[in-house]
């Protein structure tokens, strides 16, 4: 357990880091009193909100909580809260340094571009380390007590259950998370929007706009609060049901499965000290790019970790090329031979998992570049969509989805030869690594996302503030950047949440073979129960995206409505003799938020369970058993595409308006301008509610499906 | 063989009610002079743009029929001519019997509204007649010319493969018919909207806009000649699909099969007579309701063939509750056993058969009213589009998108719960008489959808022609109808396309038993290569919808471009003192369309072959043929998902122009109808090129897989 041990301390170095990070961030000046206040308002409302959202999910989670005691005992239980308390706090300690960093941005704008960049990317990388390490922590501390703590063997069914648990936890916020802070920060942004850019004609972050402080707000409990949570619990997922494969599926020794146990837990530890140094490499260089900083400190940490992987594998594993696992038998589960042999193949070497972790970071590296090309303004898709903006709306929105459909291609494909490759090489178990290490750059991944907010905001502040145009043109350069890292960074999400969610599907067909080993499931395409399954898995994503993007629609209209309202009503907001009431807008997009994220969010914990029960009703257990397994895959498949197209399409529309905006196509205020403002508009719910809120959507489903069959197993409300 | 003579003869009955109807309708008047030229215009053009498409077509073809030759001998490659003559002839005299309808509609619509209705719904009726009654023909005529002509057992091998021939040949002319003229419609749609309406400012179907003809002509080679080859194709394919089915699994004396094996032909004999019947039901109620009318007919049919279809049912298998089938094993097929035994579960009775047609025509009955639910100006869905129009374009095309995502879920819930249904009645054979009952109403769905393009045709005949304001309201009413009837027979078009795609996906993995019985295939969703070929086969409709959408708004601009040249250099034509020279944009888009459809069409036919090739060179060939197999699924998956939300999205968008054209939320010249305006023209190449191209696509997939099965057990280029 001594590599447990280490993994623990790579955590805690993490936190640490976060503590440190975050004295300097805080050591900064605020500026001057008119910027504080503005950072004032934002940090209460993102606060206010933040504290309302984990109010309503608490009262979900102590339900849920109370029934995974019921079901599964009281150390499921006690993993449930660990995962839903410590992504919780990712989140929130996330958005609170971020609430700080953004005035302090825009002041150190002042004295430069690289001083700004420095402290805006410094507290995204606190939240990033912070959810890597909480992340790592959880499972690692779990995983210790209960094995060397409590003394249960490492493949006992009490710590598979527990990690589940555990996973369930952090995916049970991080939906409530992803999709409450989407639905806030675009029903902020849209309705900020319509009623101001469209309709008063002021500018984006114009004080007078009683709707910018919302959209300010959005900004952090969306893209940070929510993606930090969002990782979160991919990472925890991953990780987890890494572990969870390993003890289901490999043969060995109790002191052979422990060192291949601590092998994830391990890899997670050394790639934050991997991201850490690479934080360190952000710097701009000569042609003052500011991405080309950025991602020096992401390609530091890529290729550090090459190394770094190799070392920590021949340290836990011994000798790289001895063959572990085969067909597991010994340990005493009822594996059926046909599944462990698909799973494992003829056993695999360290060496084999080292190249499956390379796959990883191989099909990490790809995704960036590919979404990066694809919302990139160096490139065809973005200017396509961009020119094709000159001949008006219309032909600007079917550019747009053209492209986010054709955005899909190449990331399936990199996926798919990701999963035979590493299949190829280890199995089932080779998936499994090869998404644990793309998890464990998560880190650093984060850090640029969580950059974006504090950003967006530092530039708010300028414009509100009514910082010098100087200052003003600095923020615009961090902010533009933003953009592409916060795609970049969904791309990664999506690819990674696809394999770590079909490491949980090998988790669910393999816990099925264990404890319903009598039931004969028929998972064959040509049984029809897998068809519906799958058909109504596919559904699932579709019918979600619909639920987020009215959802959104409905709130921003909310949103105009009541500026409309307070325009109508203190006439001296638009004269700037009075100050709107920003804290009502922030409470009416609050409440709108909360209520429409509870529909939505419960969808993929529901489905599974009744398409399970309807269909074992009518077609007994094993095509209950068979269409849920189909459900699973089914969402994974359908949900890949929609979440990609989404975001990339999103993101495309959004960097086609920048381009236009840099001077291109004729510029702001151009016709083709206001047609890549429509498409940017359209790019917002689907880029930052409906499409990343599909990652955790993947995953609840599968968890969900796992935990029933704990449930089942342990003689719950079986037909 | 006496069923099939009678089915011969319904198929004949169909003919003859085409030949006679179309003298009715030529004898019409074309009206003044001025109709008939500009009528003249569109039928040069539709001609020529038909006649350079079959000849590339052409070229393909021959090239296929060699192939089929060489690996399947003579006997598949003249089905799959007969299979391709036959498809082109049903949309080329359809074709031809709307260009010469449109006007006569023109000139009816001055005598009153019926009188345009009827000769409008005739023409229409003409060419469903002809899709329904030649694709019975060619399936009907072939099977009995090779098994009571030539002396084939009806479950010989060259006879089922000769079938999977037939519906190849009329797959490949309809992926080509239906892209080809897609994008010909909406390229010359997009293009006219976009510089006569936006830039010129003059009113759709001004006789001044040089694109005026090419939209004509668009209409009738998308969604007449377009649709006919798509139902001509799915209905040969499912009736195909079916008997080949039944020759592979079901066991019996040849006797018995034969009668089964003919029990789909009288099937669609049988509701081709209630179909004819039905049409001579579509007359003005006495609240003037033209949609009314229509739906009278289509109910009239629908509800006629609930008696006929059991009264023929009846007759063709005499006792009702005799139990036939049980797995085949008497047959000489080495079947294995779990593949029959899912396939048939305990064999079925007639009756059993008799409700799984029920089933066939409850769905039908369903999707056409949840279409027109989704896009009809009565609901909610196509209001809160026409509402979220009011604050811009954004909110109206979020909303748009919204409700296309929504609109997939109860379609999907339908088929589920009518897969599950049939498949409980009669196994995989009750799924496929299920869709074959569907088919069997194309007549009369395709008279509806035929309908659209002729009221189309009529409305900008009469504006052109400058007819009184009381007739082009009149064509208007009639024409506004037409939306509605093309969105719901796409509706029905693409789940009878899924049901069939099942039934052919069901072909393949039992004839794979029967050819590569050494073979053991796994196609459990747990082996990963079935999940790269589900992945694979999701991607192939968004990669196929994204080079529709991007081919339509290239050829959409140049035809802007085209038109702006003529306006600059002949100055009269504005004036209205020049003629436009309308023939060289048809020329234009012509050679645009052809262009860009031979791409997109190549990747169903190419997409199967290369990943079976490749996967069986990574991982064998028993992994090579569950990943195509995996492929084959995930195509109708995703792509009922992709097909169903353009059509239904783009048929609200539509529809909410509509509705604030007819007065609401400030009526035309408003804010909100210019966004409408938008979202219309986003969901017309959603709707129109890439949503239906989707049909064909999903099952040529599935047949070039079963060719290729048939090629390689045939000792093709096997690895």
């Amino acid at each position: 357990m001594t590599v447990v041990l280490i993994a623990i301390a790579c955590g805690l170095a993490a936190v640490l880091y976060g503590l440190i990070t975050s004295r300097q961030v805080l050591a900064a000046s605020a500026g001057s009193e008119k910027m504080i206040n503005i950072a004032g308002a934002i940090q209460e409302g993102a606060k206010a909100y933040l504290g309302r959202q984990y109010t309503t999910i608490a009262i979900v989670g102590v339900v849920v909580a109370v029934l995974v005691w019921l079901f599964l005992g009281v150390t499921s239980a006690i993993g449930f809260v660990l995962g839903s308390v410590l992504s919780g706090a990712a989140g929130y300690i996330g958005m609170n340094i971020s609430v700080r960093a953004n005035v302090r941005t825009a002041e150190a704008a002042r004295s430069g571009l690289q001083r700004g960049l420095t402290v805006a990317f410094r507290a995204g990388a606190i939240t990033g380390m912070l959810v890597a390490g909480l992340a790592l922590l959880a499972i690692s501390v779990f995983f210790y007590v209960l094995v060397e703590g409590l003394g249960h063997g490492p493949t006992d069914r009490v710590v598979v259950d527990a990690l589940v648990a555990l996973a369930f936890g952090a995916s049970l916020i991080s939906i409530f998370a992803r999709l409450g802070g989407g639905i806030f920060t675009k029903a902020a942004d849209v309705g900020a929007d319509l009623v101001g850019k469209v309709e008063a004609g002021i500018p984006e972050d114009d004080p007078r706009n009683p709707a910018v402080i919302a959209d300010n707000v959005g900004d952090n409990v969306g893209d940070c609060a929510g993606m930090a949570a969002d990782l979160f619990e991919t990472y925890v997922v991953t990780v987890g049901a890494t572990m969870v494969l390993i003890a289901l599926l490999v043969a060995g020794t109790t002191e052979q499965l422990t060192s291949l146990m601590s092998l994830p837990l391990i890899i997670g530890g050394v790639c934050i000290l991997t991201s850490i140094i690479g934080t360190y490499f952000v710097r701009l260089g000569g042609n003052q790019s500011i991405m080309g900083a950025l991602y020096k400190g992401f390609w530091t940490t890529a290729i550090l970790s090459i190394p770094a992987l190799y070392y920590v594998t021949t340290q836990t594993l011994g000798d790289m090329n001895a063959v572990i696992g085969g067909a597991q038998e010994a340990a005493g589960f009822d594996i059926d031979p046909t599944v462990a042999a698909t799973a494992v193949t003829d056993g695999f070497t360290g060496m084999d998992l080292f190249w499956c972790m390379m796959v990883g970071l191989g099909v990490t590296g790809l995704l960036v570049w590919i979404t990066e090309y694809y919302t990139g303004t160096n490139y065809r898709p973005v200017r396509s969509i961009a020119r094709s903006s000159e001949t008006g709306h219309g032909t600007n929105v079917i550019q747009g989805l053209a492209v986010s459909l054709e955005s899909t291609a190449m990331p399936t494909i990199v996926i798919c030869v990701g999963i035979i490759v590493s299949y190829q090489l280890a199995g089932l178990i080779g998936i499994a690594f090869a998404a644990t290490s793309m998890l464990a750059l998560a880190g650093m991944v984060v850090a640029l996302d969580a950059y974006g907010p504090v950003t967006d905001n530092a530039g708010g502040i300028a414009e509100m503030a009514g910082m010098e145009d100087e200052v003003r043109g600095r923020t615009d350069a961090l902010d533009a950047v933003g953009n592409t890292t916060k795609a970049v960074t969904k791309g990664y999400a999506i690819g990674s949440a696809a394999l770590g969610a079909l490491v949980l599907f090998g988790a669910y067909t393999t816990d099925l073979d264990r404890y319903f080993a009598d039931v004969a499931v028929d998972f064959s395409l040509s049984n029809p129960y897998v068809v519906v399954g799958l058909l109504l898995g596919a559904l699932l994503p579709y019918l979600f995206g619909a639920m987020g993007m009215t959802a959104v629609g409905r709130a921003a209209g909310n949103v105009v409505i009541d500026v409309r309202d307070q325009f109508r009503s203190n006439s001296g907001i638009m004269d700037g003799t009075s100050r709107p009431n920003y804290a009502r807008t922030v409470d009416l997009v609050t409440k709108a938020a909360i209520r429409e994220m509870i529909v939505p969010s419960l969808l993929p914990v529901l489905a599974p369970i009744v398409v399970y029960f309807v269909i074992t009703a009518v077609a007994g257990q094993a095509n209950g058993f068979a269409a849920l397994g189909a459900l699973l895959l089914g969402v994974i498949v359908s949900g890949l595409f929609v979440a990609i197209s989404m975001t990339s399409g999103g993101g495309a529309w959004d960097n086609a308006k920048k381009f236009i905006e840099d001077g291109n196509h004729g510029g702001k205020g151009s016709e083709a301008h206001k047609a890549a403002v429509t498409g940017d508009t359209v790019g917002d719910p689907y880029k930052d509610t409906a499409g990343p809120a599909v990652n955790p959507m993947i995953k609840i489903t599968n968890i969900v499906a796992l935990l029933l069959l704990a449930a089942l197993a342990a003689g719950g409300p079986a037909i």
